[in-house]
């Protein structure tokens, strides 16, 4: 399915009115089935469907790994099918909240309002200088932002580089591609973090928490919900990581 | 409540490392019950809870004006109880999808894809010089985003000038707000528009359709399914107004 579409709009530069053919991303609703009952519609850009599908499964802790997952498959343009190997729990288990997050927009309030997240123990130690490297190569590989304005984009990064990379019209769904994507291809999480153009909100800090991946980079800002829950869980935060410059919120221990 | 709050970070620029005081946005899980009983949760910045309650109900057709309010009320600093004229349908009475919306970011599937939009008869016409000048003071207003950079911001703009704006972590919920403001506040949708920072997904073309609000200027872009909805509905989308430019995607008969 296409991702972006060329329409014909009307362009105005100063006194200059023209018509001109332009680019625009595609929003698609896609409907995942678990165990052949519908189970959620997300709003996305419809690209990597399954990999999205897995890393929302994987975020709703519906699966704790592939094994879980005994067929997945994209069908008629507008779904997911994915069989599990175990019963899933139906109806509400918590609240939701509607969430301020891009796609996959919802986040179980219980979770948050509890408080008890674990300290993440993972080592590994990134620079500075490395992490604003790959914020560079994370704007240039971002094309389909480069030809709309439209997407956000999400990357799964190691020392050695960008191991994962999504775009998508929503931040949360860019994150869950990414982590679906490194779910099927059976990669570690706890050496790896985050990079992100969107902002870093609870609901964005409670996927990378459940993934168990240390810590998250953006090109934008964290909220003050974010930063207690990586506060709790031992998590690095680090905002506006453009050019030169970057803040770090919290554990700063990682980063040299 | 705050809705920024004060924090030390650790800043990196170049070579030079400085502990430093920055803001940064606060993001809170606010309840809204309506007829005492529990409605929705949703992630935003606290602040104007009663419009952000009241825009919300407008946009979910939970109310059609303030009359059908008998009470609303901010209470406990985490909730806004609202006691209606009449009972409201409980249960699902259809699909939502979780959307690339910022803040109340859910759709009703069947609205969008039954596709039944009517054209919103609305003969105010604005000039590209009026948009992009209030496009400057709008961008001037959002004193929030200038100082911690994690909130959006949204308008409602008349040829006199802007008459509601609010800032919020969501950019649904800040859209949410303006409606609400405007609501509580008599004021008519037909000759207005709206302006906002963040992109014109589904769901926001969808709440300003609900109101009637025959036209959206964004900073940003729009998806091909938000321009869908506009078309159908004759709705004026404008994105990419910055400086002295714009793009005029649908409905341009509006714009001299």
């Amino acid at each position: 399915m296409d991702v972006v579409k060329q329409i014909n709009i009307i362009k105005i530069s100063g006194d200059i009115k023209e018509e001109f053919a332009d680019l625009i991303v595609v929003e698609k609703p896609i409907n995942i089935f678990v165990n052949y009952e519908f189970y959620a519609a997300l709003m996305c850009s419809p690209s990597e469907l399954t990999a999205l599908a897995a890393g929302f499964l994987f975020s709703e802790e519906a699966i704790t790994s592939m094994d879980d997952i005994r067929s997945i498959e994209e069908k008629y343009g507008d779904r997911v099918c994915v069989v599990l190997n175990h019963e899933i729990q139906k109806g509400c288990d918590s609240i939701r909240a509607i969430s301020s997050g891009c796609g996959s927009g919802s986040i179980r309030l219980n979770s948050v309002e509890n408080g008890k997240f674990k300290s993440i123990d993972a080592k590994e130690k990134f620079s500075a200088q490395l992490i604003l490297e790959l914020m560079k190569d994370f704007n240039n590989k971002s094309e389909i932002f480069k030809e709309t304005g439209g997407v956000h984009s999400c990357a799964l990064c190691s020392n050695k580089g960008i191991v994962a990379f999504s775009e998508d019209i929503g931040r949360h769904n860019a994150l869950d591609k990414v982590i679906g994507k490194a779910l099927m291809n059976g990669l570690e999480f706890k050496d790896k973090f985050i990079m992100t153009s969107g902002r870093i909100s609870s609901d964005i800090i409670m996927k990378t928490y459940k993934a168990g991946i240390p810590m998250i980079v953006s090109h934008s800002a964290p909220t003050d919900l974010a930063l207690n829950i990586a506060g709790e869980a031992n998590m690095t935060i680090i905002g506006f990581a453009r050019g030169n410059r970057m803040n770090i919120y919290s554990s700063g221990q990682r980063i040299y």
